[in-house]
């Protein structure tokens, strides 16, 4: 992609209406565009972050056996009637909407009811279980206050998983292994090392814990205390002397973070499913209730929290897995020999499908420089008639702050290209 | 895939509470699930041909230099108000719904307003035009009657992509160039011989044609009359003596036809840009008016249009391009040499990127072959004693009405592999 053929550009201010940093940055590097409190629109680069992370989850549900779906955001009342979550008095961050003859509809805040209605004209009999469902699209949730960017919104991008077990010992099963493919879609996505699994309270209807995905992060809005030999952690609000005994932990071998939940996985028991009559018939021919899980990420959630949790102050600093492009290519002047091999090595590493952003605007260096660090992208190359004479080229990894001079060979391998 | 993974099953019946066929049959054959009138969930197989369908038309959009981005269904009122396309006077199959503090937000039905605003922060001057935007996303128009199945949703996936231009002419070359790309993508969806880009209405604010691309079809809705010398049709709305002779075409020179409108791209003048204060400096430091274009093809419609196009009266046909898969190979049995050799075969076509549906299921033979004729994926592979014993494989394509007898090599053959 050439500078010059994207329509947006970074800005040398930061956006007055935001109080939140991830928004803030995100928006001065073009990024995202801000609708209102919490609902942005997702520009060139920003959906390819907002994308890169949602081939990552999609991956990693697919390979322990999730069947993609999409289902819909406008809702019909009844259904959410029969599970009591339809009064704004029970829900009470509903956004609804209206036929033209008056029938009111929801605007899809969750995926629960829905997904059981629509598995009902499948799943009869033991032989059709176990099933596990996801989707990642758009949910929309009216909060009162959206101050924190991309991590709060009312209108945000979501991957919900459900699953559909016969038996408590095959939902635990089912739910463990999400609980893994979970902890490689953090891995994979730059934040292993700091993301831990969290024992949080269950909801209402159930005693077991769930489990929250905890990244430890100075923006963490929830304290966390973790134990380092499990590699587990407690969410604040159910650490008491019981909850630890239940878990074998002493409160002494926990330490405090301040912790952004970028994940969370709930058992369901058998609310939903029963509650819209979804049972299925076993082996005997006896009809028995079916145990769910749900299984959330806010894949807009994790644009927001990793923009901000890498940023320094120069800018944006995007793991590989996710960046917009790999490489930020800086033409320095418009000189032939310089267009030339600028051009070539743009040839080149797209054809080895490796994405550039490729800076061939006319402009000043330390405007390009000051991109290329706002921007974020992993890689920085400068062709100029310095580099071009001297027979080497400039390279700068994002997180570096020395420029180095490279060959051709180094800098290919640098880029992971064989030489 | 294999068919005891996949949680959908068709069903015997046609749906009780649809009229449209292509609804009908996508419902039967388990691709879609109906939550209200005109709007529809997309379960694995329909999400699949979703999916397909808008990546040939991303490609396509990405090639004439359009820019992906990702607008909001959450909109806000003032932009609508500066086009007076906010009173339900003006426009009347708006969805509303309320913030909590009772600021009332349109639900995205379209996106000229708030892309002009969103663009409006990075266009200034020449140097930064022209551009060319769009995105795939949902739209929610708040129709009164919803019968038409997936042609006519009140919830529905689109292609919207929007063109900005300094001047006519250079406008002109934008429009004709997505014109042409969109006659790929219908080639690509294997209507090209059947769809004609089609002189229509240009609207209420300009006196220009307006280009509707219409696919010739019995369930067509529109009337429209093509001269095949040309290669062009026009709406029955513009067949007038003076139009005709605007365009240079006798009368007697078309034929009637019913057609499905399958895309429609407009001349929108700067009646946008201007509303909105969306202006460009020019070279002699001028204020000038923008030109725009829009260009829509509804994704969802055309899953639901290609589904009713094809069929026959055993069930979908899907082309090639779109397919949720490739093959349907049917297992007959349980016998060890059967089963051993579906799965190698399984194994070989999905190690080649040949997308499988396996049906592994404990059926008869006759469920297994009217399952594929419903579900209508190009090529059915069957495996059998019978099969294993003569040392063939038994295939037919879906428009065949005869299976024959193919050696392992004559199958791969016309399966697209090179042996």
């Amino acid at each position: 992609m050439k500078s010059s053929q994207l329509f947006t550009r970074t800005s040398k201010t930061l956006p007055a209406d935001e109080t939140a940093r991830n928004a803030q940055l995100l928006i001065q590097a073009g990024f995202i565009h801000k609708e209102m409190a919490g609902v942005y629109a997702y520009l060139p680069l920003g959906k390819r972050v907002l994308d890169n992370i949602a081939q990552i989850v999609r991956e990693e549900m697919n390979a322990v056996g999730g069947q993609e779906l999409q289902m819909t955001t406008l809702q019909p009342r009844e259904i959410w009637e029969e599970t009591n979550r339809w009064d704004d008095a029970v829900i009470d961050n509903w956004f609804k909407t209206k036929l033209k003859n008056g029938t009111e509809l929801g605007v899809g805040l969750t995926h629960e009811e829905p997904i059981v209605d629509a598995l009902k004209d499948f799943v009869n009999s033991y032989k059709d279980l176990p099933v596990m469902v996801y989707q990642i699209g758009p949910k929309f949730r009216n909060e009162l206050r959206a101050k924190s960017g991309l991590l709060r919104g009312r209108e945000f991008t979501m991957k919900d998983m459900y699953s559909f077990a016969r038996t408590q010992a095959e939902h635990d099963e089912l739910y463990e292994k999400v609980a893994e493919a979970y902890m490689r879609v953090y891995e994979r996505l730059g934040l292993g090392d700091v993301t831990y699994r969290t024992y949080a309270d269950g909801g209402y209807f159930t005693t077991k814990f769930s489990d929250e995905y905890q990244t430890v992060s100075p923006i963490g809005e929830d304290t966390i205390y973790i134990h380092d030999g499990k590699r587990v952690a407690l969410n604040e609000e159910i650490l008491t002397d019981e909850n630890l005994e239940k878990l074998g932990i002493k409160r002494d071998e926990l330490r405090q973070e301040k912790g952004v939940e970028v994940g969370n996985i709930f058992p369901l028991e058998s609310k939903y499913s029963d509650a819209l009559n979804m049972y299925f018939t076993d082996e005997n021919g006896q009809q028995q209730s079916i145990i769910m899980g749900c299984y959330g990420i806010g894949v807009s959630r994790l644009v927001g929290m990793i923009a901000e949790h890498f940023a320094d102050a120069r800018g944006l600093v995007w793991p590989a897995a996710i960046a917009p492009a790999q490489v930020y290519l800086a033409r320095l002047g418009d000189d032939a020999a310089v267009v030339a091999e600028a051009n070539k090595l743009y040839d080149e590493l797209m054809g080895q499908g490796i994405e550039v952003l490729y800076d061939d605007r006319d402009a000043r260096p330390g405007e390009k420089f000051a991109d290329a660090d706002l921007i974020g992208l992993p890689h920085r190359v400068v062709i100029s008639p310095k580099t071009v004479g001297g027979g080497f080229y400039e390279y700068k990894a994002r997180t570096a702050t020395e420029a180095e001079q490279l060959t051709g060979d180094d800098l290919r391998k640098k880029l992971g290209i064989s030489v």
